[in-house]
């Protein structure tokens, strides 16, 4: 079972990696097999490689991640609210996203899935 | 596939149920045969029956939820961050949690998970 700090650590580590534009840096909190769902219902991104691409891809954007409440752990998870903010030509930009990162016992997430959808979506 | 503004109403109707201390109200929002898992890893509540059994256990104690940020819907599922708010002999005690709704076709929850643990309890 994954410990709580680690957990917590994990997730702050995953905003520092968008705040500094660091792909391999997000790419390395994940398990090797790890699959994204980003958002809910499009296809998943399986293993470390290709979570690297997709994130290098978002990073790109410029969007910057600002958490916006208390991470919650329960079992192996980690779950936390937060907003993705972008600056558009036509001005800011924001998506509320919660993720849910589960982990494997060697504290790698194994498994994000993140919720969001048009109703999140502000500025676009 | 449900749709968003019926997602949405429904947790207002289960943050409702809970200021009424209503736990039928908050059970008539699952489906016949839907699970609880509160906290994850926890066993599951089967069935709308014992799903109200929980909830009358749960607002027997005169907790109260607040919303804590917008609710994120993403396919068939509505995510959201929330305290549970307590009073204890010894004064307010809160609780930060986040619990994801899947529903089915007919707009019912079908599987609620409570994501919460020791590291967001305060004042217990």
């Amino acid at each position: 079972m994954p410990v709580i700090p680690e957990m917590i650590a994990a997730v702050h580590a995953y905003v520092a990696a968008f705040e500094a534009g660091d792909a391999a840096a997000a790419a390395a909190l994940f398990a090797e097999d790890a699959t994204v769902e980003d958002p809910i219902g499009s296809p998943l991104h399986r293993g470390r490689e290709a979570i690297q691409a997709f994130y290098a891809q978002s990073m790109a954007t410029g969007a910057k991640l600002k958490l916006e409440g208390p991470i919650r752990t329960a079992g192996d998870y980690a779950v936390f609210p937060f907003s993705v903010n972008l600056t558009l030509a036509a001005g800011p930009a924001q998506i509320d996203v919660i993720d849910s990162f589960k982990f494997n016992d060697a504290g790698e997430v194994a498994e994000m899935r993140a919720f969001w959808g048009p109703s999140n979506m502000h500025g676009f």
